[in-house]
């Protein structure tokens, strides 16, 4: 990549930046269309009971009130991952979320107040809330969608991977650790609350949703199968995404209630969350727990690693569980280890269900990967630093997984934020007193994750039509989808450098699956590697249509040509032309073609085998976090001081973007390590509100200091790999590791609550 | 052509009828943007006036107002055909459409009422709303915006053809007729309003237009040269249309005040006329006074025609003034004619003025000629069959003015016409009585027309997208834009048809410049001939790609595939396999790629040249009408009985669409004939509503008799030729005939009302 490049790499502002600043931005909650009217959804009011009676002749006949469903007045599929999520539950609830009926009238008031009308008898049910007693075989059975998969009832999905000789090496290591880690609920907070809107046409049998999916062409099937209807005749209109965070992947019964509630009414339907609706029925990330052993030998060397994980599925299986696919990937790969035993196994609970959230558990993985090395490394008497060094992975390396790391800034990554932090380790010396009473600490953590997609469907792959118009500008129909993460950005820039024109030339369309190319969906940071890798190709088959004609018109060889600055130049002769001119004189004469070209590009990964191993992904980002944090043993109070990330991103693309994924991860990942929590007793979420769910706010936000790695993966859009997830994973294990390190006590949870540092300091003295 | 075809030419209910039936359409009245305003335009209150003064601050200052617009207020370019129309008229106003002043207001009430507080004084000055008078060279000056291009400074446009010698011809000829016609105002009285809806981003300076524009390439063009800005930074999206006929052709000062609204406000804007100010300020068919001789030999051959066209052209011009390119072909060439001389003169009056409607001249010049070849006829003692037989177009001519008829129906369809109304012409003899008061007559009419486009742009051609999903569902992306002709329903058929698959599973996509391939635009009767054309080049692409993967998995030749039935198959083995199987195999297997393929099509037309020769059309169409009237000497009244339609359609596609054009057509036809004027009397419009505007309702309708002539085209696909215009074009000209032939009198002007009837037998007695 020695090419000169004048867009890629510089800072480049979100094209979507301004309208959303300015609040031109059109969110689903703006979405207007004639005739429309308000689906609101009534949830149970216990988290498990049977439901005795359940009228809704009163609502009914609520003037205005179009619409009131129960599970009686449809005909549907069950929903999700394992199919056992009935969209409207019918004499049994099971958590709390659990949609009972819904309603659709002429206003919103209208609509709430006719989920008042509806009359519900329940009878209370004991509920299980714990996965631990919900596996013991004697316990009731939660689900009962559940196919016969397991013998157990109450396992919604269980994963085991292994690799090497465990007890050779078990035999070989000289220091072991075992320990239990419990990660918390937390959720995605997005700031704009989950929506819908449902146009269903009576006389073509035709339904338009304008949804927040970011998987729109999956989601297409997958709503056509609960609706039983063909998927075509459901189109797909992504709204402008206020926060997805993976929150977007699956679908939830709030998106085919609305659909149902239009198909009834005849009528467009929308369908708005409130925030505590948003608190409680929205996906979290998939709490866990981890007993986790691992071994490494004198010198050092991990030797192997053994782990059990429950994650707690609640009453249904979203994609949650399936975050295992991931977080065997962490176990089996990061820092080198000859062998892994990996079982997971998600329990069926009253619960509140687990969705996918930004790292896709990973966090959770990596925080117990990385805890127990702070303890080996303690236990060697070896530094922190120097174990994750020695341990490191390289490039050129293929894991025992069969990941291929065709590039790796793994060690580069730790040494840069060793460097950094090398010294600072000081207890605080300005003020004596002070030094008592506040400790400061370094922790360390790493990270291994998919950077270029991970092949979970039959195609991994992003399709782009690129399209001229006369003037000189193009339209860039890309199958990717933006969800804040600023790939239209990234995508618009790939095309302005390649064509040479001016970015604000390029308009980006990305929200109509009966218009844009098939792309998997957003998942897996893949976005900027796959769908830049697809407008690479499209781009260079528009030159390829462009080129012979500008030859001719500038007397040159098609080889001499060169794009920049809106104009075709001839490096031979120097003669130029503009790229826009050139455009007409093919659609206006000769043969008479437009500039239209469409690519597809699929990356080159491959699905794991049935031992889940294989190279999932394009490529693999690495990254390696060193924080630095200051505990006041007084109050527990933990104050993160500075956050240093170094991240192989193969090459930048846009820096601000990129600044914006790290310093936005890093704040998830802060929030994960030390003040979230969605607090769910006896099946009751109990801070469904933004008092009580303590997510940062930019007053919170330390020092964050990146340095990206540039390893310039050949198979990525200049050598990029995917960045989204990354700099979330390690935040929460690093901080945890620096406030053991500053007090010198195990940290095995989530949030590093303030109870919980003065406990642990307790415990300790 | 002798490929079995199982869609077209098969009836096909037009797949927008449904929702176009149960009120599901959604015209540019159902728009709803977030913080949308409502606009509204003041109008002179005298047709010819000079403006003292214009206050708008009591205007400003009513609650709810967000902006008013006057003159002062904009920086725009003059808009139309030749550049001489402000948007809004400043010190002097021509006629009584004129634009003053603008309002933005947060509902249509207040909007409305602003209008009233603005303060207009004028001083009212004579005007000229006569052509004649206004040619005299010592009339003032209408239009201030005239470029020199003329001395006379109120010729807004002149036209001269000519070909052959008439002066020999004239010597030759034994019978000369010469006749003065007037042809009347009528306007399109499309069901929905002239409506737009305007959305500025002030943030990153885009406009998006909810137009029912006709032409959306050329008018984003048009409407960024008036607004001074980038034509790509203006997306036009189609709203569904309610009749368009033409009048969607030229760009109106509503459209750019409303963007203009929208700019100033930085909030959407949306504006549709009320039914009196669509009748007030939408354009007409163009007014015209016909001086016309024409002559013939002793045998009956016609041997020159000698036009002289005055145009009522208003104050400003519109396309109207352009009618003369279409009229010239029929004076030139509808009949074998050795010479022609044809002069037309737009001239600028006071009045209102006209833009394109459906036939585009051709209706009045048909009248004219057809007319006077009724008289020639009489004065020969030919019979008016035969007169017409005897001189009609051929296969293979290439007439004087260089159109090329590759096939030509002329003939066949006189023939058909005349053999079935043969005999007919006999006087009531059921009733001795009754038939003294009836009178009985039979008229006939021909016409010619293009009928695969015109060339008036770079390029005439269509692009076409096609994508299909996973599913062997397509999306048909095509240029060309629906305007109630039942073009999407035509595209989709050709791609069924030669994709085998079922029209179910086919949605046209055509509403969006930022989506679309390039078009031209709805005119000239091109559409399901260009764009059919453009479809059919694309499934081929699509076919390309699909095949050679159905071939491997037939384990069968390329060669031997057929596409039927949503199946290929092979006809060799007779081996199938699913359509979407083949796609899916496509996509998810091998290669990895998408079934997407954009053709463009390009007509072999050409230029005219600059004396007006040349093939400007890719293929002709020709049609011949019989009507048959009975007339009520008593009342006047003129019933029509039956109307034989016979039309070379070249090739019929969807003969459900095809049925609706030419009842449609003839329709309208009927209304220009018998009852349908815009009253302009002083500049004032007499008659703004369906009152006192005599259009014609569904028991105006007589019998038609439609007989399509398939001349197979081979340019055309499947052998198609345009048909959207013709139906209407020889209507009023057989109708008149007819009555002409049933009490013996010249009709030389439309409408044939009562009061002219009566007054003709009155003259003749």
């Amino acid at each position: 990549m020695s090419k000169d490049l004048k867009i890629i790499g510089k800072p480049q502002i979100k094209i979507d930046a301004n309208i959303r600043v300015t609040g031109e931005a059109r969110f689903g909650h703006d979405v207007q269309l004639p005739n429309m009217l308000y689906g609101a959804i009534l949830r149970t009011k216990y988290p498990v009971a049977d439901i005795l009676s359940l009228d809704t002749s009163k609502a009914k006949s609520l003037p205005g009130v179009k619409c009131v469903i129960t599970a009686n007045d449809i005909d549907t599929e069950n929903i999700s991952y394992r199919r056992d999520h009935p969209i409207l539950k019918k004499n049994k609830v099971n958590c709390i979320r659990d949609e009972i009926a819904a309603v659709a009238a002429t206003s919103k008031e209208i609509a709430l107040k006719a989920l008042e009308l509806i009359e519900v008898e329940y009878k209370i049910n004991e509920g299980i809330f714990d996965p631990f007693e919900s596996i013991k075989k004697d316990s009731p059975q939660i689900n009962d969608f559940i196919d016969g998969k397991y013998e157990n009832k109450n396992i919604a999905e269980n994963f085991h991977y292994e690799h090497g000789n465990l007890e050779e090496e078990k035999a070989k290591s000289k220091f072991i650790v075992t320990e239990r880690y419990t990660l918390p609920r937390v959720t995605h907070c997005c700031m704009a609350t989950s929506n819908i809107t449902a146009d269903y046409s009576k006389t073509d049998g035709k339904l338009t949703l304008w949804s927040t999916t970011q998987v729109p062409f999956l989601y297409q099937r997958d709503i056509a199968r609960a609706l039983k209807m063909e998927p075509s005749n459901i189109r797909i209109i992504q709204v402008v995404i206020g926060g997805g965070f993976g929150s977007k992947l699956d679908m939830y019964p709030y998106e085919p209630i609305c659909a149902i509630l239009s198909i009834k009414c005849g009528q467009p339907v929308q369908l708005i969350f409130s925030r505590e609706e948003e608190f409680i029925a929205s996906p979290t990330r998939q709490p866990m727990v981890f007993d986790l052993t691992t071994g490494a030998d004198e010198s050092g060397r991990f030797t192997f690693r053994d782990v059990k994980i429950i994650l707690d599925n609640g009453a249904y299986t979203s994609w949650g569980a399936t975050t295992p696919f991931v977080m065997m990937q962490t176990f089996s790969s990061l820092y080198h280890c000859p062998a892994c035993n990996f079982d997971s196994t998600a329990v069926y609970t009253n619960n509140i269900y687990a969705g996918s959230f930004r790292g896709y558990g990973n966090p959770q993985a990596t925080f117990a990967l990385e805890r127990n090395i702070d303890l080996l490394a303690e236990q060697i008497g070896m530094g922190k630093a120097e174990i994750r060094l020695l341990n490191s992975n390289y490039q050129g390396e293929v894991t025992n997984q069969g990941l291929i790391f065709n590039t790796c800034g793994h060690k580069d990554a730790l040494e840069k934020v060793i460097s950094i932090t090398s010294g600072n380790n000081k207890p605080n010396t300005d003020n004596k007193n002070k030094s008592k009473r506040y400790k400061r600490g370094i922790g360390y953590a790493s990270m291994l994750h998919v950077g270029g997609g991970a092949k979970i469907y039959p195609s991994d792959g992003c399709g782009t039509t690129l399209k001229l118009d006369p003037f000189g500008y193009m339209t860039l129909i890309t199958g990717s989808s933006e969800i804040g993460q600023g790939s239209e950005t990234v995508l618009a820039m790939i095309a302005a450098e390649e064509l040479g024109i001016d970015i604000s030339k390029i308009k980006v369309i990305n929200t109509d699956t009966d218009i844009k190319p098939w792309d998997v969906g957003v998942h897996a940071s893949r976005t900027s590697f796959v769908a830049g890798n697809s407008v690479l190709g499209a781009v260079n088959k528009l030159k390829e249509k462009i080129s012979p004609t500008a030859a001719i018109m500038l007397k040159t060889n098609i080889e001499d040509l060169k794009f920049e600055n809106g104009q075709i130049v001839s490096v031979k002769t120097g003669a130029s032309i503009a790229l826009d001119k050139v455009i007409r004189a093919i659609h206006f004469k000769g043969n008479h073609e437009l500039c239209i070209e469409t690519y597809f590009y699929e990356p080159s990964s491959e699905f794991a085998d049935k031992e889940f191993k294989g190279n999932v992904s394009g490529t693999y980002a690495f990254a390696a976090q060193a924080i630095e944090v200051e505990v006041d043993t007084y109050t527990g109070n933990v104050k993160v001081l500075d956050i240093h990330v170094a991240q192989d991103i193969g090459k930048v693309l846009n820096p601000l973007g990129l600044a914006g994924q790290i310093e936005g991860g890093v704040v998830q990942g802060l929030g994960y390590a030390l003040t979230e929590e969605l607090i769910v007793e006896n099946g009751y979420v109990l801070n469904p509100n933004f008092h009580n769910y303590k997510l940062p706010t930019a007053m919170d936000v330390p020092r964050i200091h990146f340095y990206p790695i540039e390893t310039e993966d050949s198979l990525g859009p200049y050598g990029a790999k995917g960045v989204g997830e990354a700099p979330l994973i390690p935040t929460a294990a690093a901080i945890a590791n620096a406030v053991a390190d500053a007090i010198g006590v195990k940290i095995n949870s989530l949030p590093v609550t303030p109870e919980k540092v003065l406990r642990a300091i307790a415990e300790k003295c």
